[in-house]
């Protein structure tokens, strides 16, 4: 058998994540040479965007209790990438519905290192999300569209934000797997939808999977088999909960562009091995639990916090399975 | 979206192989009472078959240095599960080409509490796997034949293997992924081909995946859905290097049949948590990059043994890349 059979599509661009949603562990208190550490290997590996964390509001979120990475003012953008020259790697941030001011946070791109804005919302907030696309469209960005909690949605519903994307000027709608809970079928059957809904408008596809199932890498694969030309992953597959697609395992299926594997190892071994000395993330079995139930990973996320709690999976099981047949 | 669509085939069979699979890290050394959690956890549950050990040659591996579960001797299979009455769950052992003295280790089924003998051997060791395979049968057992190590195997050497196993009285071929290197592209087209074999022949096809790229329980999902009904997985994960296929994951996407999930949350939490102060398995990176190059997980788990080479990913990378130039 000859190794690794992979993704032979050249339209695919790889977006890492690691600062943005790994900063949902620490508050996105990450210092200055973590986040040089994955920008250098991101660009030596050829990795299409790096997205720098969040421009969202020190109204909602206190200076004092998170990192610069949640607000990404561009003199902190600055002191990482300068005028993020001749790299290759693209920039981007993300910006959420209710949580930022947009109107003001995100300048016109001429004055700002930014290349990429990604809307984040939930279905009742499309007005905002709308209104969000078209102004870092009207600014001069790329834009991606993300709908979150996608598994939490009802499918009609799925549909109406569809018909709404298609008519703004963003340029990728992203599948975005939040509670980690998307099976290989099921990512099969949306990735066609989003799709056919993108496709049609000129638009392409996205993919930010989650690894609560230990299926964040599987499922991007699929994704990318049914269209999907926009991959998300993160160096150590670092993010909220059970993380997201390691980048370490994406690139090396890639064969259609050249992309490095070995700065991504040495950044998985210079600054996310220290980095897992503070904070914890990955497919532990309380996310597992809160992805099968289909849920959002907070119980784990606070199970894992307090001794008495953590390694409880029963306990969590019990209070999973309660929830979800009251819900029914 | 409604939650986890999975496995809806009602023919899927699943086999733990915790102990035996797991010994590999440890040498078999479990104690009485971990077998014993295991063993009820699986009939709880609904399991169909536990693989209890090897049937192993205490010439090649000696008493001393290796736990009773190297060779299940029906004293101790009995220690275990009695006379493993009413409880619907049916015992499996391994017997491997070369190191097992199968023609006396293998009493007849009538004197043994075990239903099923899992043949495991290299390509080049199939005329012995065949006379083990027939022997398994007359003496009374089910009989699986796992050729190992399939992703390091020619395919006209796997259609040669194949073309044999179909003659002989084995009711399962499996898949072996012993590198953990199989893609799901690879998966799909192996499952594809043994399935064709098999089916013809009245057989089955079982997956046994290994977790090195985060793709066992992926992968065993798509063997599935390409006509796999005997599938292997573990607790935990528990398995040499990477790990197996999580049980707790498969188990929770075969629609088809009642499993219960709780019993193994419950072994996973009381027997799995001690367990992993003791012991280290699991997708952690360097099993990762013995997979990318389809290599046996031999260096990564001597890389893994001391603490000036565990973490130390770039190294181990920058060998495993040079021998894979050598070789070509």
């Amino acid at each position: 058998m000859s190794a690794l059979w992979g993704i032979d599509n050249p339209n695919i661009k790889i977006l890492d994540c690691s600062v943005r949603d790994g900063g949902l562990v620490n508050d996105h208190r990450f210092d200055l040479e973590f986040v040089q550490a994955v920008y250098r290997a991101c660009a030596a590996a050829g990795v299409d965007y790096m997205e720098v964390g969040y421009k969202n509001s020190d109204r909602i979120f206190p200076r004092d209790a998170n990192g610069a990475w949640k607000y990404c003012d561009e003199d902190d953008l600055r002191a990482v990438v300068g005028e993020n020259p001749e790299t290759g790697l693209k920039l981007s941030c993300m910006i959420d519905a209710e949580k930022s001011d947009w109107r003001t946070a995100v300048l016109p791109k001429e004055k700002s290192p930014l290349d990429l804005i990604r809307v984040a919302f939930y279905d009742y907030q499309v007005d905002e999300a709308v209104a969000m696309i078209d102004d870092a469209a009207q600014k001069g960005y790329e834009v991606c569209a993300n709908l979150m909690a996608v598994t939490a949605v009802d499918e009609s519903v799925i549909d109406r934000v569809l018909e709404r994307l298609v008519e703004t000027p963003t340029g990728t709608i992203v599948i975005v797997d939040s509670f980690g809970s998307l099976t290989p079928a099921q990512t099969e059957y949306l990735t066609q939808k989003y799709f056919r809904f993108a496709n049609a408008a000129g638009k392409e596809v996205g993919m930010h999977a989650h690894n609560n199932m230990q299926l964040a890498f599987s499922n991007t694969l699929t994704s990318a088999r049914c269209g999907a030309t926009r991959l998300d992953a993160s160096i150590g597959g670092l993010g909220r909960g059970a993380g997201n697609c390691p980048m370490e395992l994406l690139l090396s299926v890639v064969n259609a562009k050249n992309y490095k594997l070995r700065p991504i190892i040495e950044c998985l071994e210079n600054a996310l091995v220290p980095l897992r000395r503070e904070i914890e993330w990955g497919p532990l079995p309380e996310y597992m639990l809160t992805g099968q139930f289909n849920q959002h990973p907070r119980a784990a996320i606070a199970a894992r916090k307090e001794p008495e709690t953590r390694d409880r999976f029963l306990a969590l099981f019990d209070r999973l399975r309660e929830k979800c047949e009251e819900s029914k």
